[in-house]
C-alpha cells in the first residue's frame, strides 16, 4: 500500500518569535481521518560544522544547554540569516564562535532535527586545514561559548560514549568518520 | 574559563498539550546578562529500534511526516507513554507499528534531539533475530504507516544520501554501522 501525503485543511500560529514559532494545522489523513491538532514547528535553515585545522585539531565549542540542564561540548553551529546561504552561514558562525577561518569547506550532510515536526533542514559541512584568523570570539550578549580543541581520538570517545548528545552534530560525525 | 550554567530566574507555560509543551524561561547569565525569552520545548521520552530480522533484513516504516512535507522510510520510533520503560516502549512501538517481537534488545544510544531547546532524550535500542508474531499493525487512528524491509546495503544507501532524514535516527544507525 503506498504512503500517501496528507491534506492540510486549515493552519494558525500559535506563536510566533524569533526563537519560537509554532504552528498548529488541522489536517486530512487519506483514510479521511481529521487530525484537528498537529503542531509543526518554523526554524531558518539550521548549520554546523566539523571544522579540523592544519595540525588536525578538531575545533569545538563548549557551552551551556538549558533544554537538558547541562554544559556540552559541540560543534561550531547556528543559524543561517536573511539572505545567507549555508556555507557562508557556517563560515560566519566558525568565525564569530571560534575565531577560525580559510580552509577547504564541503557540504557533508543535510538532515533534519525532526521530519514529523519542524520545517528547517540542518547542513552540516566539513571544513579541513581552518586556521586562527582572528583574536578573539564576536559573541551575542546571551552567548557563553569557549573553544576546545579536540583530537580525533578525543572526539570518538565523546562520540562513542553518548557525550555529543545534539544528533544533528552526532550524525555528521559518525558520518565523517565512517570514511576518514 | 570554564563554563557555568545559567539561572532561571521565573518560568512559564505557553501551551500544554500532549503534542507541543512550550515554555518561556527568563534566564540570567554567568556574566550577569539577562534573557527575558529562552523558549524550551518539553516532551516525554522517545524511543527508536535498529531491528533486524532472523534473516538479516531491517525492519523499516514509511510514513508521511508532515514538517518535511515529505514521505520517508525511517526507523520504528515512538513515545515512552506513563510509567513505561524506554525499552518495554520500544518493543511496544515495534509490535504495534511493524507486528514484529521477540529477539536479542541492547541499549545502543541515548542522544537529544536539541540539547539548546528540547528537555528530553531519545533512547536508540538495537534489536537482532526480531521475527513476525502479529498479523496486524495496531495504529493509532491518525496514523498511516506502512512496513518495509531494507537489505544492510539498502540502508547504508539510504544513509549515504541523506535519505534517511532524521538526525536521531541517522546518528545510531552510522554508530551501528560503525561496529558491523
Amino acid at each position: 500500500m503506498p504512503i500517501e501525503k496528507w491534506k492540510t485543511l486549515s493552519s494558525e500560529y500559535l506563536i510566533r518569535r524569533p526563537w519560537l514559532t509554532a504552528r498548529r494545522d488541522v489536517v486530512q489523513l487519506p483514510n479521511g481521518e481529521i487530525n484537528e491538532e498537529y503542531y509543526v514547528l518554523e526554524y531558518p535553515t539550521w548549520v554546523n560544522v566539523i571544522a579540523i585545522d592544519t595540525e588536525g585539531q578538531f575545533i569545538m565549542v563548549e557551552q551551556y544547554r538549558h533544554g537538558l540542564d547541562g554544559i556540552f561540548v559541540e560543534l561550531v553551529a547556528g543559524v543561517a540569516e536573511e539572505g545567507e546561504t549555508p556555507l557562508e552561514a557556517a563560515r560566519r558562525e566558525l568565525l564569530e564562535e571560534a575565531g577560525y577561518g580559510n580552509g577547504h569547506w564541503e557540504l557533508l550532510s543535510v538532515i533534519s532535527q525532526n521530519p514529523a515536526t519542524s520545517n528547517n533542514l540542518t547542513y552540516c559541512f566539513l571544513a579541513t586545514g581552518v586556521e586562527r584568523v582572528a583574536e578573539k570570539q564576536h559573541l551575542d550578549r546571551t552567548e557563553d561559548i569557549a573553544v576546545r580543541h579536540l583530537s580525533r581520538r578525543q572526539l570518538l570517545d565523546l562520540l562513542e560514549s553518548d557525550g555529543m548528545k545534539q544528533a544533528l552534530m552526532a550524525a555528521p560525525l559518525w558520518k565523517y568518520f565512517s570514511k576518514h
